[in-house]
């Protein structure tokens, strides 16, 4: 029997520990059938940032919390320095890879990197996911001072709490999160699942991401009148999930006809709800992408005037929110070049694409150098239990991360 | 100041006695904005008929509940008897008329009735809303033999409780009832909220009723795939909220096309029902209503082929289950006339009109005569807070009940 060689053995032993770790944080939030649920500023998040304090320190990190409950893990002081990280929360019945494969990775590149002239920090942002408050990115944009106490007071969850008072309940205090992403950051790297099928279908081990989707979120509240299903005729009727109904087909065919515009009626809440009760009352979120601000905005401004026309015309009351917008953001080439060459060094099949979902990174990047590497997730399902990723691919993704720490390292210092 | 003559002294007495009952039944499941959830097979329901029982026996009657949970209260004995009322169960935040005003409007009518030859009793039948198990009916479909076991266990509330399992919960087990409605029953009369606008419309105080539509409740699973709703392309999405809203149009637009049928999508679960994740399961609820049997099957199926249509062409899966199915049906027109020429001689108005609601009534009428009264409610709203209807009206319809009875009793005692 052969040995592996040393490269190799450290490669699978890396691998094995991303397996363990993603296995063990799976286990915080998670449900049966492999799903995971650790919504932002919950305990469960919390406990998930715990644990990855605890890896950080026994590995000789020291670590902190922010009051928006970013937790980040000094592996070398001195400024400027590397970050690297990702989020630790998950949507409603997610999977176990989204975010978390980026924070597992960052720790890997963290441990394997020594002898820089940059300080070293891994990060597991707060609150990425916008599935609770119906925002995205809370915790790195409070770190990067674009979120605001207005802003992030206007934020309600499904039962009305806001962010603050959610947070307050484990702990933390966001309002009070003095920015610290700023120029002492040299560069972030974050390794996230696709989310997306092109690196599957392009048979590439790894993405690199030239640009990031920005995203606007609308809340419509359709009001009708809750009658009798049996007793009222259909000319007499003002029913609210019929409307929905119109609005929810009404984006899908908006975004069909732009060619970047991805769109979205997630979520849905109907009133009463009843199987003999014609709804009287519907909420509904839209969820609006594009990496064009132009089509974003278009698209956004149609689906209003959509919904708008939509609800006159059933002589139904409308109301409607901007939740949240976020610009597309261009990623700066040169720390994708670094990742690029690197790649080429490996022979690895790369890819360069735009990212469709919002990321950490997307915020970092108004602060300070950001990159993005992607790896492949199975069928490019995410945001379910169904979720997929192989601990080879991120245990690889660390890899090139750190070598790329390594190069970005060796060339800065010697501007 | 004149003293009112006796006979409206006492109409008075009565409609403040129906306010009182009526508002004290609106405190049993009673909520913030006037709203009553009073859901089949819950101790509010059980609540509601134990008042119901103190109310009757404090007028001299007998009470007892048979084990589907209907409670009948004995004025007189004898058979054949004259069976008097409705239900107290409510959909969630409904009213407090839709069934309570009968019950208690037959308590007027009873304790107002004297000397008759036949038997009186009034019922506060169980589990009429659908609202919970997706079956309306079922305490008087258990007291008339016309829904075995195997269909009530068949049954599921939102939390897949079956109705056996919630009734043992409250101390009942329909499963052992024995049908008691049967040729001792002279007839069965109950009045009700329109529910519609067709008396309000026509200015009318009374409502005699020919027919009751049938109903099919049909229940659709639509499964597609839970993605990320930025990273997957409109063109790769399985969108089971987007095949749901085209169903949901679809049955309204069936609705449209046929005269006489009402159809609704009243109720919608969602999963995993985030704003970032395209929904991946929907299931939907189909309640379908009609007085016209051979309509009513023709819409329900162009419902079920037009759902297969629709997730065929999206790539979805889809599932369905007939929940329920009864047909229309048509009241005798004996008790009616005796109905009618009592508002004829009082120089009531009246209107004769179809019930597109289900009632008790449909149900009893498939074992003995039954006839039924409506009176006005405000805007036609039902199964909704905002449902109301006059105490005057109640007490007025109780008289004309009570009339109607004496004038039945003398007729069927002299042939």
């Amino acid at each position: 029997m052969t040995e592996p060689p040393i490269g190799e053995q450290s490669a699978n032993a890396s691998a094995k520990r991303v397996r363990e770790r993603l296995a063990e944080l799976a286990t915080i939030g998670g449900e049966g059938g492999g799903g995971v649920t650790r919504l932002a500023y919950t305990e469960a998040e919390r406990e998930a940032h715990r644990r990855f304090a605890d890896w950080a320190t026994l590995e000789g990190a020291r670590c902190h919390v922010d009051p928006a409950g970013n937790t980040v893990a000094i592996f070398r002081d001195g400024a400027p320095y590397f970050l690297i990280g990702s989020h630790l929360d998950t949507v409603m019945h997610g999977g176990r890879y989204d975010g978390a494969a980026g924070v597992v990775a960052a720790l890997e590149a963290a441990s394997a990197l020594s002898e820089t002239r940059h300080g070293v920090r891994v990060v597991a942002f707060a609150a990425e996911e916008g599935a609770r408050f119906g925002r995205p990115t809370i915790g790195s944009s409070l770190a990067a001072g674009v979120l605001n106490d207005l802003g992030l007071g206007a934020l309600r969850d499904a039962d009305g709490v806001t962010p603050a008072a959610a947070a307050a309940e484990v702990g933390l205090s966001p309002t009070e999160t003095q920015p610290w992403l700023d120029s002492d950051v040299a560069c972030f790297f974050e390794l996230h699942i696709e989310q997306g099928r092109q690196l599957e279908s392009g048979a590439a081990r790894i993405g690199l991401v030239d640009a990031i989707a920005g995203s606007v979120r609308l809340q419509f509240e359709l009001t009708g009148r809750a009658d009798h299903s049996g007793a009222t005729p259909m000319r007499m009727r003002a029913d609210a999930l019929a409307a929905a109904s119109e609005l929810v087909l009404a984006v899908e065919e908006i975004a069909r006809r732009h060619r970047s515009t991805v769109a979205t009626v997630g979520r849905v809440q109907v009133r009463p709800n009843s199987v003999t009760t014609i709804p009287g009352h519907v909420m509904l979120w839209v969820d609006l992408r594009d990496v064009d601000p132009d089509l974003q905005r278009r698209a956004a401004r149609q689906v209003l005037e959509t919904a708008m026309d939509i609800t006159e015309a059933r002589g139904l009351h409308m109301g409607s929110r901007v939740l949240s917008e976020q610009p597309p953001i261009v990623l700066p080439a040169w720390p994708r070049a670094i990742l690029y060459d690197d790649c080429r060094a490996r022979n690895l099949t790369y890819r360069v694409l735009s990212s469709g979902a919002g990321h950490d990174a997307a915020v970092v990047a108004r602060r300070a150098p950001a990159a993005m590497l992607f790896i492949p997730c199975v069928d490019g399902v995410s945001h379910s239990p169904r979720e997929q990723a192989s601990p080879e691919d991120i245990a690889l993704g660390a890899e090139v991360l750190c070598s790329a720490l390594r190069r970005t390292d060796a060339i800065i210092a010697s501007q």
